[in-house]
């Protein structure tokens, strides 16, 4: 019987900004190499034997670039099931349970983030063997990875008696310590570091949700079965989903029930929860540093650049991260990285700079997505990339006109009664008021430089009159 | 009688890169507030009754940008002479001082660097009136300031026998000198700092040239003697001025005369020459940080952010400095920004990042200038930003094709045989290989988005048919 893997992909930290924004966090991003965070985790499961193809828990806001990446990477999912509101973990493991329960109930289901690095070496199939049995058993079961030093950025497991396996009952659960306490269960042993994956039977987590947190189990299960499935989504029902708490599955769950389990896993594993992490989980160079993107480096030493803008030239540093986008530097310690929640809430917390916290200066739609590269008092100049076969909304706007001039393939251009093609270097012009659409009929990505006019440029200044994505 | 300050604006120093750079160095960036340093070094002169109009000795590269910045601030130039080649302080000076002697043979010079920071206090007269004093008496003084710690970026004057007014002889110069040495002569007292500034008696000066550096004086007496005066600039004659060696004036004179003598400044004195003097040189707050730009800071200490494009948020840090501009980002050690020129050396060497260590992404020129705000493969995006009344020469591109967009202000467009005038919102098509000119016939800056498309899009690409700024 093969394990259903449950992708969590829904969640928006900024502990990478300026690269993990809430309109494209950390999940989605290709800072490791040319797949996402996320990309890596679909291909961790697809085309294995032990694995029927995945489920992804996400949201409404990233229902499409969820779909677009398991695509670019040739993953069949067999549901994107998209919550309605935030509920922590507790909520969406019990749903997604359901979901599977109502095809087989003893279905086994492995629940994983969507944003850690883990190889799949034999180490992790051996572990996921050996969850499995125990969860064919009746287990709820966690996985353990084993420490490498005292460290504080993690929750820790105590395991207790075996269960067989080499599995064990859990002994109790360990939020993130301070110092003393990592170095004391370190020292003790029998500790291992929480790794979020989890490994039950459909059946039996319901059945202990039902038991051990009824509110929760009750919404849950009354969002499944409301949900409205539409396209390839499954959107569960807002106003019953939304009536649980908002908790986590190891307080609402794990730390209650008897059946909590811990497997053991000697793997290869990075929650990359901060760019300290990144850096530790990279491949650096003699001096101890990683750069990713443009870049020079003069005698600095153990040290992380990442950059998707300018050329970054680091010198003579030590222990420092850097992370540049077009709007934003990120400079900071590098084994402080995790302090950077409150940088980040501060800037949000700024009228003038919060955007920056949530927004990237490119943005991606189901059609494609643009890049802002100039704002001016009375102008906008934007990049807009259409994908071949694609289209635009049919729109209009009350503020402001549009020039736009093809810089690559081929444009289909809607301007109130008259449809035109225009191909490289030929441009349009759409005056305020104009009903107008953009569509790449070709076979190539369609660029197009558009010049915005007005007294507001606000993207709220939209009238969608028809949209093939379902948008107002 | 009046002194005539000269300023030295040509050098090209890339000691505070990335903001400094060939097309635009130190000197004309207006980093430290509203006006650039050479602006400050023209209204620290200007309106004063001891000075007369300034000279300003700079290059061919420089010389509207010198124009410029010189209306800007209102300050009357007594002449911009260009050197036609880079020979260092000796034959520059040289130079000056037989340009000041062909009106008057007694008149006093005050040299200075145009990129240094000096308040001018009642300690800065002091110091000018003992100088003037001793130099109108024959000295070649220098001026030295009384060093605040064993600094090892800067030469030394060694002091000796009074020779009135507060001022010394001359008893020896010290070289930039190692941490001992520095120190020593701290201990020891009588030694100031070299701060590149002079003041003499034209005709004295050339008499010690003509004596102590015979070759150095024809040239630069010919290179006058046979200079082109156009426009505002005074050209020194190329093929004389290049017969000179490469020399600065300290070795080639100071050193030599028996008439250098040094007027000690208590002034408030930097020579702004790396990220750490600029640093020591501001307004810290009460962490010890300087900020300029847009910044969040959270937890630095002792750190400098000058940026001129993204936002820079700095966590944590103490002792970095980051200058971040629209192509590249520096990141050091402030206390260490010194060291600077060999990370400039290896970008300069890379072929792919060469240009970044001469050209800015915004350039200038006598009519406005441009930015590159977006390079594709066969299309570029620019900010043309012209001035009230000037217009581009006429000019046609074998290889491109270009849009124009009017974001603000008033366009008159030249497109072979046909002139238009555009305002904001309009556009024109400017086909490969058509005759074409951009003027503003308005009274306010004219901005345009242009669109180029082509195979080739190198500035090269470009015949002028006609020019009123005399370029081909």
């Amino acid at each position: 019987m093969k394990i259903v893997p449950a992708i969590l992909a829904g969640g928006s930290g900024t502990r990478l900004w300026p690269l993990s924004r809430a309109d494209r966090p950390k999940q989605f991003q290709k800072f490791m190499g040319d797949t996402s965070l996320l990309q890596d985790t679909m291909l961790r499961v697809a085309g294995n034997d032990a694995y029927s193809d995945p489920i992804i828990l996400s949201n409404e806001a990233y229902r499409f670039v969820v779909a677009e990446q398991a695509q670019e990477v040739g993953v069949d999912l067999r549901a994107t099931v998209l919550e309605p509101a935030m509920r922590n973990t507790a909520p969406a493991m019990t749903a997604l349970a359901a979901i599977v329960a109502q095809e087989d109930p003893d279905a086994l289901i492995h629940v994983m983030p969507s944003d850690h690095a883990i190889e799949t070496d034999d180490a992790y199939w051996n572990a996921i063997t050996a969850a499995a049995a125990a969860a064919a058993k009746g287990m709820l079961v966690t996985f353990g990875v084993s420490p490498d030093g005292p460290n504080t950025g993690y929750g820790y497991i105590q395991s207790g008696d075996s269960v067989g396996d080499g599995v064990s009952k859990v002994a109790r659960f360990v939020e993130k310590p301070d110092a003393a306490t990592a170095q004391r269960m370190l020292d003790e042993g029998g500790y291992f570091w929480n790794s979020g994956m989890f490994l039950f039977k459909a059946s039996v987590f319901l059945a202990e949700a039902e038991a051990l947190a009824p509110t929760i189990a009750d919404a849950a299960k009354a969002s499944v079965a409301q949900a409205v499935v539409d396209l390839d989504f499954t959107r569960l029902d807002e106003a019953a989903y939304g009536a649980s708490p908002e908790i986590s599955v190891d307080y609402a769950i794990f730390e209650k029930t008897a059946q909590a389990a811990v497997a053991p896993a000697e793997i290869k594993w990075s929650d990359l929860g901060a760019w300290g992490s990144i850096w530790k989980a990279s491949e650096r160079d003699a001096d101890g540093n990683k750069a990713s993107g443009p870049h020079t480096i003069d005698r600095a030493k153990n040290s992380l650049v990442v950059s998707e803008g300018a050329h970054v030239a680091l010198q003579g540093v030590e222990d420092i991260a850097v992370v540049a986008t077009p709007d934003a530097v990120y400079v900071g310690k590098l084994s402080e990285s995790e302090n950077i929640k409150s940088l980040v809430q501060s800037i949000k917390a700024n009228e003038d700079t919060a955007t920056m916290a949530t927004t990237h200066r490119t943005s991606y739609r189901p059609w494609g997505g643009y890049s802002q590269i100039l704002n001016g008092a009375r102008f906008q100049v934007k990049r807009l990339f259409v994908k071949p076969g694609a289209k635009l909304s049919l729109q209009k706007h009350h503020h402001r006109a549009e020039h736009w001039v093809v810089v690559s393939g081929t444009a289909e251009v809607t301007v109130n009664e008259d449809i035109t093609m225009l191909t490289e270097n030929q441009s349009v012009y759409i005056p305020q008021g104009a009903v107008h659409r953009l569509a790449n009929p070709g076979k190539i990505l369609l660029e197009v430089i558009e010049v915005q006019s007005g007294a507001y440029l606000g993207e709220d200044d939209i009238i969608r009159i028809e949209d093939e994505f379902g948008r107002n």
